[in-house]
């Protein structure tokens, strides 16, 4: 009877960790979401679309502050150890993540409000490209932490640094546009933030494939080398 | 004699809460300390300190790790709950600001490595000044984590609003000596992504106060307005 319970409990607990999972994918589809509208809204000139993404903010808020009650409450009710502990730990850092990605995204909705009709479209092709290149890495992202899969995460973590060479080629042309014409200054800085905006959502799907590794390998791997993580991310644990 | 063994262990237990938050306050020395070097190596066009704080990072970053692994541990082991499991949790969250602070002084510190000898100094006072009132933020915010204090944490909330406003009245500037002069541009570009790193150092220092509420007063107070705040704050637990 007490083995009967005991499995019982921890069927619940299994339970409540999926549930957690999902919610936490959730938070992520919504916070793909925002990206993809903000990034819609800068290059097509959407002032209505900005302003939806803008007044979506709230909701990946309450998200996080929903699912960090969640872990708080799990922890103290189940005490967990090992693996289990680290599925939380890995929660809690990764919406941390995403609602910063979030507020990029946000930020990038309030460069495209800022913006007039009719700004030059040559203006918007680098970041356009550099933007579905960042959309993608969130995207694989997520992939990677829906399955706990370290090689989807090793690939994100090595496309951060194309994205950093991306984005210093896309900043340096958007500073000659700048030289060109300086009645462009300010249209063209909004540009620069929201490609800055971009870099550091690259930054935080990184950090998120970070946790994916230490969740599935017990390996803190943040502030490593991408050789160093490889090689952590050979051994099984 | 079981009742001494538990006085033991809860005394034993209180000390590594104690240590913790010392751990804490260290990092967050260390992380003021390299916010100085940095503004310090800007204003005053100082390479050599630049370097320095650009490769004292690593300390910054393995304080973190360390940091979080002895959560783990504690979390594990010592099954927290009710007001240990909150500053656990605090502390899991400061040390993610603070060591995003530490980066943002490492990119203030690579601005200050390109910058040119003769640059004029007209550019720099502007930021000197907005740099000086984050510094003390983040003083301010540090202190009232070392003593827990909700009416020092509310202080650092209300800053920030101010030093939103501060940020934009930079930037403009900023802009405007841009399309004074184009050959300026790469050297205010650079100023402004420091003004930039400023103004996230302060949205730091305000998560930081936001946490100590939490932990005082056991409510979640991100993601909500200020005079919310103030209410939630005056309210004992």
């Amino acid at each position: 009877m007490m083995e009967e319970t005991e499995h019982h409990i921890s069927q619940q607990f299994n339970q409540e960790l999926r549930e957690l999972r999902n919610q936490v994918l959730s938070m992520g589809g919504l916070v793909e979401e925002q990206l993809l509208n903000a990034l819609t809204a800068l290059v097509e000139c959407d002032i209505q679309l900005a302003k939806r993404v803008y007044n979506s903010d709230y909701k990946i808020n309450a998200l996080e502050v929903a699912i960090d009650e969640d872990c708080s409450r799990i922890i103290a009710r189940r005490q967990p150890a090992a693996s289990d502990l680290r599925l939380l730990i890995t929660v809690i850092k990764t919406i941390g993540d995403l609602e910063r990605i979030g507020d990029e995204a946000e930020r990038i909705a309030q460069m495209a409000m800022q913006e007039a009709e009719e700004s030059p479209s040559r203006y918007f092709v680098a970041i356009n490209h550099f933007g579905n290149h960042v959309k993608q890495m969130l995207h694989d992202a997520l992939d990677a932490f829906a399955r706990m899969d370290v090689d989807a995460a090793l690939h994100v973590i090595r496309e951060d640094l194309k994205v950093d060479n991306e984005y210093d080629s896309v900043s340096r042309q958007l500073m000659t546009y700048m030289m060109e014409d300086t009645r462009s200054i300010p249209l063209v800085m909004d540009i620069m933030w929201a490609a800055r905006a971009l870099e550091r959502v690259a930054a935080h799907s990184r950090n998120v494939c970070e946790y994916v590794i230490y969740f599935v390998r017990g390996k803190d791997v943040r502030h490593v080398s991408v050789d160093k993580i490889e090689e952590v991310a050979r051994v099984p644990k």
